[in-house]
């Protein structure tokens, strides 16, 4: 383990900017360098989110996903490109891990729980000190604006991706109290058909920009159209035996 | 809808102090009355975390539980007298709420997640305006705390409460990618062997006031004992198809 300087992942929380820790403010106050993963060079909700708080003149270290993310992940060459996407994004951080800085790494919602971040971590924790800011997810987030309580008690709670096949998201729909249902985008009328055959749809909630301006919730089943973003959700809560 | 009071459930973040929103400190500085559920009179983590926001003088209302958490919960007794408890609490505070006072009410972890504030809300929501903050949960404390990435790309995330039957745990393990086992205390040994059965012990990190002074983790099969508070959680990461 390098004595050197030390990798932060920093969950600034699900969108809302007041919903940051007072942890993670004070990480990004003290931070050398500031990495944030984009899409096709735009910085993202956690960078817009983090930018208060950095240092006049920081170190910047964007993170540009070789891909979208909508590709079919089973494919091996979409698997080669994160892995040397990852790999070299890796080698950019511990450079400056080397030179003995703080390099904080923004991201939205959770670290840990289906973020990027992670795929630095298991590259450079061995190697470098880490710490991991645990942040508000996204789906609290959603869950939260809507004022709609989600599991409870002996409740099984399941996240189910959208990008599982029918049978498959039906499968665990049928045996689940609560759900919520992520990576929407054009997977949404196959999860609105799932719902419907395990007969969840009437409790399902769809939820876009859940915390941020432009935020939108609906019964699912009122929803006249399949047009979701990607980071859209459905939430389906348990909590039937409720005293 | 009453023009009166505002109900807030406010999640302050699983243990340690720093893991506050923002948005929660506002809302503790600006609150009329503060709530906290207690067992057998112990205030509790969460009303400890608020303190150093709140108003001097600011009017309490502590809620006691009338029963451990550890009583059969299939019991119609037990329902009954949760009903009551709850009941009577939601009359207390909508009491606060017709003066025009503004409540918030501190909640370990997220208050829609598996948290005593819903069954106020669902009592009040009717009736008054309500706010919910999202909070980093007790089990995003945990494994950020010991830098254990949980769930990625396709995994299937399943919190499973420990006091299922050895069989439905065994069952829902089997197919599980990511999990979290809480409500331990007790049923350490049954989760331990359903962990076992399915072939998940390997893996499988046990983990004890994460966040917080005497945080303990543990694979759970180097663990010499059964002996686990409630709040403790077993955690088996996903995440096996890693680019």
């Amino acid at each position: 383990m390098s004595a050197a300087g030390k990798l932060v992942g920093v969950g600034v929380g699900p969108g809302d900017p007041e919903l940051i820790t007072l942890k993670a403010v004070r990480v990004l106050e003290q931070a050398d360098v500031v990495v944030h993963f984009a899409k096709s060079g735009a910085p993202g909700n956690a960078r817009a989110i983090a930018q208060r708080y950095l240092r006049p003149g920081i170190r910047e270290l964007p993170l540009t996903f070789p891909v979208t993310t909508e590709l079919p992940k089973d494919e091996a060459a979409y698997c080669d490109l994160m892995r040397t996407f990852y790999d070299a994004a890796a080698g950019e951080v511990a450079a400056h891990l080397d030179d003995g800085r703080v390099v904080a790494v923004v991201c939205e919602g959770d670290p840990l729980f289906y973020g990027s971040y992670m795929h630095l971590h298991v590259r450079l924790a061995g190697r470098f000190h880490t710490e991991v800011i645990a942040g508000v997810s996204g789906m609290s987030g959603c869950w939260s604006a809507i004022g709609t309580p989600v599991a409870q008690g002996d409740d099984v709670f399941t996240v189910l991706p959208g990008t599982l096949a029918q049978d498959e998201l039906e499968r665990r729909l049928a045996e689940a109290d609560a759900v919520v249902v992520m990576k929407l985008g054009r997977n949404l009328p196959k999860v609105r058909r799932a719902l419907e055959r395990t007969g969840r749809l009437a409790r399902a909630v769809y939820v876009e920009r859940g915390t941020m301006a432009g935020e939108k919730a609906i019964p699912l089943a009122d929803k006249p159209d399949d047009c979701a973003p990607y980071f859209a959700i459905v939430l389906v809560p348990g909590w039937e035996r409720r005293p």
